[in-house]
């Protein structure tokens, strides 16, 4: 039997993903441990917006107690440099987890990489953002060069769905993939399976937008969904794995949802209290659609020949695979030569903290197998 | 920059899928040697039922003039045992690729995982045979141990389609898998779209049966379908993955299509011929579930909790996800607790020499990932 190897894990936040990642980090560490090859992993850092907690001596922290040490913890979160810093004086191979959508800590990635820790992260905002953060974070990976650490991001689009991963296969075995295109946020996916299911019904869009809101569907401000934006990061980071050199997701046309008279609103509050007066003009368009026997749903697509990226409104065939969606699922369709005219499809649950963490999860393992 | 690293690749069965993979092979060739950590892979040996194409100093064979080559050859295909021992004594890592659907080689398995040879295959016999077998493949199988090779065998359920790696991460980052039910066999999905297509149509059975076999969608005996062993197969293998000790395909309620009567026939012609006799009895089946409005499918399932898995025709609402299938798509629906309600579902073409081989160079990949 070999001999046992240490793996040393650093969490940045603890939100829902955190958690769910935290909960599914235990189970994991248990396992590896037991099995024919042992690996011990060893929680050693773990922050969220404002404490701290890790020692000097690399120190593993419980994954049993860690809300209450950290609520107890009087230690500042240390920068990025000072995490680098840390973590890559360990004595053992680090692989450090990013579970916020924080932008500083994406424009970090680089450093963490060039001193070979190893990063996995559902955060958007490190693939989505400027084209050359990304060319840095790819440069900085070793990915196998044996130089920078690996880095992996399948939560990042489809939370743990196997969207990330899909792609990257269909490309690397050389597959001509044309067209991806779906439903790719769970809040919008609600929202319109509400607004207008198939088979007639739902309430008005302000309205339905307020229940979205009520049953915890929506960031806590829902501009922040109806702009579009979180819908362009992910197709972003999808064109760009396809080949496209998309510079950012304010590059390609992205429909908002909130309409100009109320950009300048102060509160989501506010915001969702004019919004009514709109209702018309989205009860138009499903009446429109409803005469042409569709459904209107919000969607992304990427046309890889074509280099074109769009986000917004369109109608659906009451017969597409996107119109039969229900709930807040995720559905992502791939148009390539080898599967031809019926796209290899993946749908579920797009977000949520147990399956954005088993993404994230489903990474560290496979970071494990890599370095182990 | 590191120095380049050779590995050897070594591919037996060159029928449809072979030939897709050394296609995907030469391109991902020319592709990792040009990456930042080049990889040199290298073509060493090469058989099909009847010649083989190897020599004693693991000259690299070609991969554009390889048929050619083949034919001319005069070696013939040297037991599983010499295959081993001449690929354990090459001067570099070893990738297997097992093409064929051969028992033998599949039984050869431990034997080149115990020598340290990585094996990749979409054969199902290895997996769905005898639990012995299936155990003494993965005991033999370092995985990450050091010891023994690594094996990957994604193709041999839903063929490119990722399901066995999302049932392995479901599983390996703990959740609770409860159901797997799908449509399994492109064969069977198309036979059934077309028999009672949505909406109504589709001709007697037999009459459909006999069409799909001129399209090409059949084995050359159609009996080879209708008998439900290869949906029972893929079946064994994602219930051992979910973690069920499934003795053989043939130790749970498999339903064959093949009338009882019609078991001696000596020939698939002669079975052809006379299936038309049987036509009232699939049409009654129709009728009945059109009447209950439901259409009737070809499925298999798994219920984990139960340790119950079967495979047979099964009536489905039309909203149902399986009744929305069209062509000879394939779609697996993963029900876990994570995922709640509604399933993490995988769609998509089945079967097919591209996407088939598409799922052996994507765990050809892997592999280089890990051992490089």
């Amino acid at each position: 039997m070999p001999a046992p190897r240490q793996i040393f894990v650093a969490v940045i936040g603890c939100g829902g993903v955190g958690k769910g990642f935290l909960n599914q980090l235990s189970a994991v560490t248990s396992r590896v441990s037991r099995s024919s090859s042992p690996i011990y992993l060893s929680l050693v850092f773990l922050s969220r917006s404002s404490k701290a907690l890790y020692s000097p001596s690399y120190q593993s922290l419980s994954l049993s107690t860690w809300e209450a040490d950290l609520a107890k913890s009087e230690t500042a979160v240390p920068s990025p440099q000072q995490i680098a810093d840390y973590l890559s004086a360990a004595p053992s191979k680090v692989i450090l987890v990013d579970n916020t959508s924080n932008q500083d800590i994406a424009a970090s990635y680089p450093l963490f990489l060039k001193k070979g820790i190893n990063v996995v992260t559902p955060n958007k905002k490190a693939f989505s953002s400027d084209y050359a953060l990304w060319q840095s974070i790819f440069n900085a990976a070793g990915n196998g060069t044996g130089a920078g650490g690996y880095i992996f991001h399948e939560s990042s689009v489809g939370a743990g769905l196997p969207v990330i991963s899909t792609l990257k296969e269909l490309v690397e075995t050389g597959d001509d993939v044309q067209k991806i295109e779906g439903v790719f946020s769970g809040t919008m996916s609600f929202l319109f399976n509400s607004f207008m299911p198939v088979g007639g019904g739902g309430g008005s869009f302000s309205a339905e937008v307020k229940k979205a809101k009520e049953l915890g569907y929506t960031e806590p401000d829902p501009r922040d969904d109806l702009n579009g934006l979180d819908v362009a990061r992910k197709l972003t980071i999808l064109a760009r794995l396809a080949g496209l050199s998309v510079e950012s997701p304010t590059s390609f046309p992205v429909q908002s949802l909130i309409p100009k008279e109320l950009e300048s609103c102060q509160s989501g509050d506010e915001f969702l209290e004019k919004l009514q007066q709109f209702d018309q003009q989205m009860d138009a368009l499903k009446e429109e659609a409803a005469k042409e026997g569709k459904v209107v749903r919000f969607v992304g697509s990427i046309d890889v020949p074509k280099g074109e990226v769009k986000v917004g409104l369109e109608k659906f065939d009451l017969s597409h695979p996107i119109a039969a969606l229900k709930g807040s699922d995720n559905q992502i369709s791939f148009y390539t030569k080898r599967y031809g005219a019926n796209p290899l499809i993946i749908q579920g649950a797009g977000a949520g903290g147990d399956v954005t963490a088993m993404g994230v999860t489903g990474d560290l393992l496979k970071v494990l197998h890599t370095i182990r």
